[in-house]
């Protein structure tokens, strides 16, 4: 069996679990490497994943026999088959967060189960923690989001629009990796004062500040980096609010480490950003893996405490309604005496002709 | 009020509830034109959409007096503020097939709601018929869809790779419409006998089969259609199970028509591959609409009546695997005497160089 199934086993009797129903095709995924529509069950006898006709052949191509993982296509189960699966089993787990109250309802009747317990969250709290192969991914997507933002820099041009720049990203990106890991935000000009701008046909000016927020995969995992930068000069009256959250990110970085309490660390930032009569409005970070946004969350309603191999984001911005946003992120993994950031693009003022 | 929000009311009067929480976001855009994370309340008194800093702006620029939405954001909430919402309410209808068990937990706790109410994708069920708005959207959709077809029949010569091919539909896309509705599938030559194949390095032979998945969006609305075509000539051994799907295909079209059963026009297709010893190992069609998948399903296994404006796919296809594949889809719009196909891209043996 591989080590994240057999994690899940030792997990399970600790809980005294005799049988675990995995709903969520990421943590499928995690677990099994198995990339297809369908349900992992752990019963008492076997690991099974139950699917159908589309994803039969490709699902065989994933496993070998050293996982020790049953494949039934479920068009051959019977209603008995299924009440058979946790015979036996007095405690069954499931993810109470990702399945749906009627799937919850549809599981006790189908299964026949006597008590589904919720496991809260516990294999999204195992993917946190990331072991080497994964810690490679990550860094690999990086790397290429680093390369791609330099070449972007040298790409844009007054007059481009946001689209065009966007689509260069998501270009580069399905070239030198697996395609984007999320809609690439481009946002120019006022736009930047949205934090969550879907790229426009504006065109860039010239004396224009861009934010650009933009990460790729490698073998499903991700990277997440954002970058504000000028067109022809920095703009004056962005000054202040440029040298406020960078002050803070870096600040944020040094405070990341094995044992630091998230919440703690967002709040400072909140701080320092209310004494300038300016708020943080999203959150300071987030988990990255093999999704975008995983668990922790760094934010100042949610405590969380930092663990080596962690991988996260830093990322404080200050949007202005209207006239224009500064916000710099880094993808950033936990070590026992500090943190390594991951994405190395230049933060000082960067400004393009 | 619009005329959608101002249907949601009057479904709530018939079903006796006295207030709503809407949380699945399809289903707030369908219903508000909001395209931001949040959750939608009808409470006796107000309709309210309640969000949180990163998207107020975005939110009070999509909306208008005339829609009545009031827009909170969720960091200026008491827990009292949650409870008064649906007081004096008996019944609050709830997304049970949306709403995961942790949250409908949450939501009995945060809401002080006596009865939480399951209302059987009611929302899901109204998107099914379309509007002259929605169906306009999809026309389009379908039409760029045939247009792109025709380019990328021009475009496709041997030694391209199928992520290639892939990625020009996409581009097409980009530039013509919003992007696409789902992931492109190009599956060429062994490739093609996976139903879901994800494009590869795989290079176009001289003989080869290919198959192709494609649709792309218009205002969020979508297109789905599927080709499959020969490089250089058509493969002998692939003719008795392309005429066998074609066949079917336009076979299904006559039948569908207002009031016609989903469930028999699948059994009919299912019937006649096994008389010539293959199965139908996927669903015969889906909605189409805001979502790529929706509501109805058509297959053998869940009955449903069509009803006039409703638009649905029709895609039967049959894949021998390791060696190749045929699937035809097109996507069609139920009319009261019988059904309007909207993807209009030839169906015949298509050869190209």
């Amino acid at each position: 069996m591989n080590k994240k199934m057999q994690w899940l086993r030792n997990k399970m009797l600790s809980l005294d679990l005799q049988g675990m129903i995995v709903s969520n095709p990421v943590n499928i995924r995690y677990l099994t490497n198995i990339q297809a529509e369908g349900i992992l069950l752990a019963t008492r006898k076997e690991n099974i994943f139950l699917t159908d006709g589309r994803y039969i052949e490709d699902v065989h191509n994933t496993l070998t026999l050293f996982d020790e993982i049953v494949v039934y296509d479920v068009r051959g189960l019977t209603l008995e088959d299924y009440e058979n699966f946790f015979m036996f089993c007095e405690n069954v787990g499931f993810e109470e967060n990702y399945v749906t109250y009627a799937k919850y309802k549809e599981y006790m009747h189908k299964y026949k189960i006597n008590n589904l317990v919720e496991t809260e969250n516990m294999i999204e709290k195992q993917r946190q923690i990331k072991d080497e192969e994964e810690l490679e991914n990550i860094k690999k997507a990086c790397k290429i989001t680093d390369d791609c933002y330099e070449y972007i820099l040298n790409y844009i041009r007054p007059g481009m629009t946001e689209k065009m720049i966007a689509r260069e990203i998501d270009d580069y990106y399905y070239k030198h990796a697996e395609g984007v890991a999320f809609d690439t935000i481009v946002a120019s000009g006022e736009n930047s004062s949205k934090p969550h701008a879907i790229p426009t046909d504006r065109e860039i000016q010239k004396e224009d500040i861009i934010t650009i927020d933009m990460g790729c995969k490698v073998n499903g995992y991700c990277s997440d980096m954002t970058r504000t930068f000028f067109v022809g000069k920095v703009l004056e009256e962005v000054k202040p609010i440029y040298e406020l959250v960078l002050k803070n990110q870096e600040q944020v970085l040094k405070d990341m480490r094995e044992n630091a309490n998230t919440k703690q660390i967002a709040k400072m930032v909140d701080n320092d950003f209310r004494l300038n009569n300016y708020d943080l409005i999203h959150a300071l970070g987030h988990g990255v893996g093999l999704e975008v946004h995983e668990a922790p969350a760094l934010g100042i309603n949610s405590e969380n405490i930092l663990k080596e191999n962690m991988v996260i984001t830093n990322e404080p911005g200050i949007y202005i309604a209207g006239k224009y946003g500064v916000r710099i992120e880094d993808t950033v993994q936990i070590t026992k005496g500090g943190a390594e950031i991951l994405t190395m693009s230049p933060k000082r003022y960067t400004i393009i002709k």
